[in-house]
């Protein structure tokens, strides 16, 4: 008899970055990858601009609409950005991972910070680093007019994003985009061997034992 | 400037299993391949076997210089198995993981329980199991002479010894000793990016921030 695979309940993956230290190219790879990575589709409040669609890049909802959802405790986390609000759906999430799917959030350390308090277990951070200041100072210099203070300004909020590494389970400095996904594989692959997520293995324990 | 690498702190990998899944070949292949991983050398008080060799196999000593050992706390475990003592000494574990180098630790429930103990945030633990009942029961039936009574022992110290699988960090079902090595060697590379481990972060986010 071949046993069937081991019930799994899926992990929340988050990846947290300072800009442009490479995130969302990461976790696109991943995505591509991996067909039992999902994303978490976000709600916003915001207009909904050309070519984003309603349901794979937002779900476009109105501010009274946004309102209830937050009061009836439907967002795992939520956050002002420019005079809009985004969020994270809870449903979408739950049910993904009851199915053993894992959930990918790519959000900054605020966010993580809010998702942390309802996510528990179901958590696995990420931080992802730049690998030098000349390289994260190529990366913000990302178009030729910007001035030196635009420049600056970048600069000081990266840095500020970066002294919240230690609020992460796992670091990962960006060297190369495919050395980067490897080691985000490696991490998903290891999490999933996690016993804590195995929810199956008192039955598959049992089946040995017995032999039933 | 490239960067070098950041400061890290070693792991203590401790592999168990039941008799007869695997965790010896799952070893010896992560040794062969991973030059960082080393296997922690235990001391003994039985008799040196021929083809053994000292320091490399086990140290040799006698009950006298074993008793001391445990006296000056110098061991981080030990058992006494068959009228014999074995204990895994300190210094040599603690200069590894100093150095930034994982030992592996190929041992049983019990000196998994020990090591807890002292090893603290350095323990990444992993149970091997079979990958069904009967696979065990073939792998358990290894000398065709052995009687059913023989046969029925192990299998109840098989039985025994997986009933302890909720102390383990991470499971690994060993259906292939291919697939296992992957597996094992994914949690090596994630539990190398852990945060707590990366003894240097500090000293590498203030280089980035600074640009020194």
């Amino acid at each position: 008899m071949s046993d069937p695979a081991i019930a799994r309940r899926g992990m929340m993956l988050v990846l947290s970055s300072p800009s442009g230290a490479g995130k969302t190219a990461i976790s696109r790879e991943l995505l591509d990858r991996d067909s039992n990575v999902t994303m978490s589709v976000s709600v916003t409040t915001r207009k909904k601009r050309p070519g984003e669609v309603a349901g794979r890049d937002y779900r476009f909802v109105d501010a009274t609409e946004f309102n209830l959802m937050i009061n009836r405790q439907e967002l795992l986390e939520h956050a002002k950005v420019f005079g809009n609000y985004y969020g994270t759906p809870r449903a979408p999430v739950e049910q993904a991972l009851s199915e053993g799917r894992d959930v990918i959030f790519d959000i900054d350390w605020q966010g993580a910070q809010q998702l942390k308090e309802s996510a528990r277990d179901d958590l696995v951070s990420v931080f992802i680093l730049p690998p030098s200041h000349d390289e994260l100072d190529r990366r913000l210099h990302t178009r030729a007019q910007d001035s030196e203070e635009v420049i600056a300004q970048r600069m000081a909020k990266a840095s500020d994003e970066m002294s919240h590494w230690p609020e992460y389970d796992y670091i990962v400095v960006n060297r190369s985009l495919k050395e980067s996904v490897a080691q985000v594989q490696a991490i998903v692959a290891a999490e999933r061997l996690r016993r804590r997520r195995l929810i199956g293995m008192t039955e598959f324990v049992k089946r040995l034992q017995d032999g039933q």
